[in-house]
């Protein structure tokens, strides 16, 4: 007998956890949820779905709402699933949490929701984990956020973990200085988004730009380099780039003093598809994993749209990415096999129930046979669950 | 400058979990998996939103497709947020992992999704933790499920479980007997599940009967008393009845044995709101919470509407019930306060960071503060985020 197709398929962008997967799931958050807690950062949650209006305080500077999944409650006001975790715990903060000691140091480990170009298989619920950190400015908080970034991926097990800095200034204070229009700087930072240097190129040039201004935009591009290069190819511009360059060197040594800078480069081309990004921005990368398994960056401006002037930093990793990552790197499951299978002969189940207790109460992982197996179809099942031991409840005997 | 309501407001049903409140969430979750994997149950997880279709299969028995949150693909199909965990988790069981051996024993910690009737104040996004326990017909399943529910409420440090226990067959059965007409038995049985005492009786004379037949019905809903006396009421009508009071009986034996038989009472009337069940169905109390805190039963249809004719039988706890009584409990919360502030005057930040990271690798919470705080200022923000003690990184002096 078969079930109609769309009663037995999932909708592309979303899938089922399998045990194992799901045991993966659930320990890789454990293993953040201690750093972040070990770092002073306190888990929040909230509503999968809530008014588009709140939503879109966020995410209508970086995504058409049109990405976001949309519904309506029985008033018919617009619900939409979550495409982000940062505005609805900006929206937290300025709510709910507002008159807590500052600064505000939350995590969280949860799925947001985005219609997705499904051609590329892409997830449309992708579980984040990560942290806000609110009402601190400077190079302090985010030379914070950096660190603890690496220190949770290596709690995650994982080696090699690379983390690229960037600030929006530097690459605003170059377009400004180039004198880009706006609809050239937007399709230049399309491509700076993409990594895409060949488009970037062409935007170069289609926008008219020639000498030392093409030379500064390209130079951004294909930057590679530490601080002292960036300081000697772009110090020069001065006002917002220099003040840039400036506080990103501070975060640096910063992290120097952390042990950590060797895990981190500057991208000064470094731009991220989020556009209510104010300060420094950064991404972080896994061998082997070939889309980012980290971003964020400082955002000054979205607590203001809840009514909360508060500076802000913070980052998501992505959960899936860094599961595979585990998964690459060796990292076993969690045992999932049992310490003992009870048989369970006909007349005895009370007695095996009873066992099975007694042995769980030792803090074993025991499972009580429920279809009466014996024999080779018992030694099978218990292969095929991982058994330990096999346990019969009968008066003993030899065989 | 105050933001829009709709900006800052959540919708009606849903909420935020501050801090605090999302790590006894957290803590729940581990409590309740840490029991499931003893028993040999393996968590999965399934999307929050899947094909209408699919969620119909079981949610359609039970509730109004309308009191689901409805929306579309890009292609125009109707998604849904799920309304229940054990549907898709039926699904999932007749799809990716059919062939597993049997039975399979799957674990969940989730959120679910209805409209409700807001008057109420009830809850839209419901968490759940549960099990399924498919392709185990009989007693010996029935009896372990019900016993594992008892061991997780106890593992959530939660005393004075009880459980009322019940069997569809029990009063189909009399309904049969007394010769119902359908209209009349929906009608008897929504007050049942409302628990509503005067509607039923209203419902027994709308309903024309008299007799031992209204004696029957009316006993059925007023029923106290032990196996016993539900043997000598009910035991004589014979056929479907006697065959779900007999198999109740083999599993209050068994829970005998299982040492949990106190927490289990008989309630031959129990009816629940959902239409799946096909055998044994229960539901699960604590004091002081005026609602149930655990629901189940024995549904051995259901995995055929996805085309696998398996048995099935499972429970689902309600998370925030079990919270508010952890809390009346006093079952305080996990340690939320830190271990060490460390004072951050200008010009130390890169020393206070150092310190902080040494002292979080020897197992500490630590917070760097990052606001330049000295003095009374100091103290009191150690005060508030109840740090043990405050560290500040200068030459050693004697104030």
């Amino acid at each position: 007998m078969s079930a109609p197709v769309f009663r037995t398929q999932v909708p592309e962008g979303v899938r089922d956890r399998l045990p194992g997967e799901a045991a993966r799931m659930r320990r890789l958050s454990a293993q953040l949820d201690g750093v972040f807690r070990a770092w002073g950062y306190r888990e929040v949650a909230t509503p999968v779905f809530e008014y588009l209006e709140a939503l879109a305080a966020g995410a209508g500077k970086w995504a058409r709402t049109e990405d976001l999944y949309q519904f309506f409650d029985r008033k018919g006001r617009t619900l939409a699933l979550r495409p982000d975790m940062t505005t609805p715990i900006a929206r937290l903060v300025a709510t709910r949490l507002a008159g807590e000691p500052l600064p505000l140091r939350l995590s969280y480990f949860a799925p947001v929701f985005r219609h997705r170009d499904l051609r590329a298989g892409a997830a449309s619920e992708i579980w984040q984990a990560g942290v806000e950190l609110v009402g601190a400015p400077g190079e302090v908080a985010d030379a914070e956020v950096i660190a603890l970034a690496c220190a949770a991926v290596k709690a995650a097990g994982l080696e090699g973990f690379r983390i690229g800095l960037g600030h929006v200034g530097i690459v605003e204070g170059l377009f400004q200085f180039a004198g880009v229009s706006p609809e050239a700087e937007a399709e230049l930072k399309e491509a700076m988004v993409a990594r895409d240097l060949v488009a970037f190129e062409h935007g170069v040039i289609r926008a008219g730009l020639s000498g030392e201004r093409a030379d500064l935009l390209l130079g951004l591009a294909h930057f590679h380099g530490g601080f002292a290069e960036a300081q000697e190819r772009f110090g020069g511009v001065g006002g917002q780039v220099a003040e840039a360059l400036e506080h990103v060197g501070q975060v640096l040594r910063l992290l120097e003093a952390l042990g950590v800078s060797e895990q981190v480069s500057l991208d000064p081309g470094l731009v991220r598809s989020l556009d209510y990004y104010t300060g420094v921005v950064f991404e972080g990368y896994l061998p082997g994993i070939g889309a980012p398994v980290m971003g964020g960056g400082r955002y000054d401006n979205l607590l203001l749209e809840f009514g909360a002037p508060l500076a802000a930093t913070g980052f998501a990793l992505a959960v899936d990415r860094l599961l595979m990552a585990q998964e690459r790197n060796g990292c076993a499951a969690a045992g999932e096999g049992l310490d003992a299978l009870i048989a369970c002969p006909p007349g005895r189940e009370a007695e095996a129930m009873a066992w099975a207790a007694r042995l769980r109460a030792q803090g074993l992982t025991v499972e009580v046979d429920l279809l009466g197996r014996s024999g080779e179809e018992l030694a099978a099942y218990a292969r095929a669950r991982g058994a330990a031991r096999v346990l019969t409840p009968e008066v003993p005997s030899i065989h």
